[in-house]
């Protein structure tokens, strides 16, 4: 089996640069990262997190921030990366950021003092100014920051998915519901191909933005109702989550319009909530599994860190009763 | 403001004792320790999380281990601990057991090992053994161990609001749907005092419990649809769970059984999925935010700690659309 010792020899530097490197430690030249890259990928050197632990001082821990532990979307996957970080033998530490970038801070903090060892970042609260430059592990979930490898659903598949679903299904009078088109998010990329999609096809959605809280459910209703009201005739709405779906769903049932008689309805998401509803909800499938086992990969292998900048997953139209 | 060293002078110790007492650490006997504690109550010294740290190595952040944070109830009480461990400066680590006891035990260690200050057990699988005699900040929820805190709904009052519901709604043939009643959960107080109610009133419920793994949703249905082809006259039925509760739902929805008309449902927890069911779930309501500010109060004050062993919060009979 190759050592430390081994690659910088190849590499031609010193095993403590090296060891720099895999643990992204200190400044060091795209130049030298490239030479020790290019060693450990010629000898099959791959370190993992226990023989990393003995030439490196490590907390054995991940850190995730995201918006809200609450929101199913966010249980789930957080819950895989829990699963997949203690294969690794890592340990999960969670922020609940509710928006709070001072709560955000901190934890980029416990990076900076090697409290944990890596970071993902699904919550979009903090300015970007926080992290560039940062040679610290860290990965961001539907959003791009500098350098960072992200890790996001393929958005723009599931919003040309979405319209040509309801398309296919021959809705003329569509709706859809999203949160606020204004943030520089990658999953407003399901808006934005839903959208011109359907205008390819000569048909101009009705939108309704929840606006900067998308996690509160409370102003829901009040929200989509009124969309019925003014077009009564909207046959078909692709919702960017799951939850936005179920409260579609409700109002629906109160106005007495029969889904999916009246109207075709399809969310994003695919978690276990849209099993649970009655019809059972047609939705677009992220595969979270397999997203946050590459987020934990990326925190802990340096090699996949290396490799991957871009990670877009394919996601799947799940049919079920309201389509 | 009374220092250490007041409540040291007092009890008649050394420093060091106290900060050993206020920390659980080492073999302290019962006397030396209701001497301290009876000494900080007279000065009212009440040392939180910052003030510890400087005479104390902390590391500043609390472990959950819970079944599955996958789980909506689960979620929600995990959600709640890091906002209350926020407040008093403590991150939260979690534990997603599946039932693995490496897993769980890997959690004790963490304790052992001052590497978490404080624990919470909500998970089940681990010997009693693992625990008693430890002398740390552990609390666990719906469980008793030993000597250590716990923290629960009212079990008891919720099985009896239930049955009660369901009686005054006139129901005579009833159907109840819980784990696995051989488990030695304090959770399991709601069956017993359910149906010790029903039979109080001469009615014998049919009981369907989901076994070892109340966890894995994937049967819930095959389990359910029998008790309906075997009793098509169960008219009122009361589920451990809000889970449990939607699946019922959806097998009534396809035996075309109506609900509240045919059939009265009552869940347990009065977690948001309760209000994104159609028709919106009748509930007993667990108080989860105080549920969550008592846990982190017991493990990061220690007067809190001595004060309250049995922690059993009220609940509430939340009425909507199933009853």
């Amino acid at each position: 089996m190759p050592t430390i010792k081994d690659v910088a020899r190849i590499a031609g530097v010193t095993p403590t640069t090296v060891s720099r490197v895999i643990n992204n430690r200190g400044y060091l030249s795209q130049n030298t990262k490239q030479k020790v890259y290019q060693a450990m990928d010629q000898l099959n050197y791959s370190p993992n997190a226990i023989a990393r632990s003995l030439f490196s001082k490590k907390s054995g821990i991940l850190g995730i921030i995201l918006p809200d532990l609450r929101h199913p979307f966010f249980a789930e996957l957080a819950g895989y990366i829990e699963f997949y970080a203690n294969q690794s033998n890592y340990k999960l530490l969670i922020c609940n950021s509710n928006h709070n970038a001072t709560k955000e801070k901190q934890f980029v903090d416990l990076l900076k003092s090697n409290q944990i060892d890596g970071l993902v970042m699904a919550s979009h609260t903090l300015d970007v100014d926080e992290f560039a430059r940062l040679e610290y592990p860290i990965v961001t979930f539907d959003r791009i920051i500098d350098q960072f490898p992200y890790v996001c659903s393929d958005n723009h598949q599931g919003g040309v998915l979405a319209a040509e679903k309801l398309i296919s299904l021959g809705c003329k009078k569509v709706g859809h519901i999203c949160g606020n088109l204004q943030l520089d998010l990658l999953s407003n990329q399901r808006s934005w191909s839903f959208i011109k999609t359907m205008k390819e096809h000569g048909i101009e959605p009705i939108i309704i933005q929840t606006g900067n809280d998308v996690f509160d459910y409370s102003h829901y209703e009040e929200l989509i109702t009124p969309l019925f009201r003014d077009h009564p005739d909207v046959n078909g709405i692709f919702t960017t989550s799951d939850i936005l779906a179920a409260y579609v769903s409700r109002v629906c049932n109160n106005l007495g319009i029969h889904i999916p008689k009246d109207l075709k309805l399809i969310g994003y998401d695919d978690v276990p909530l849209s099993t649970w509803m009655i019809p059972q909800l047609s939705t677009i499938r992220q595969p979270m599994r397999e997203m946050a086992e590459r987020i934990v990969q990326l925190l802990t292998n340096v090699q996949t860190r290396q490799h991957y900048n871009a990670n877009i997953f394919d996601v799947e139209f799940i049919k079920r009763a309201t389509s």
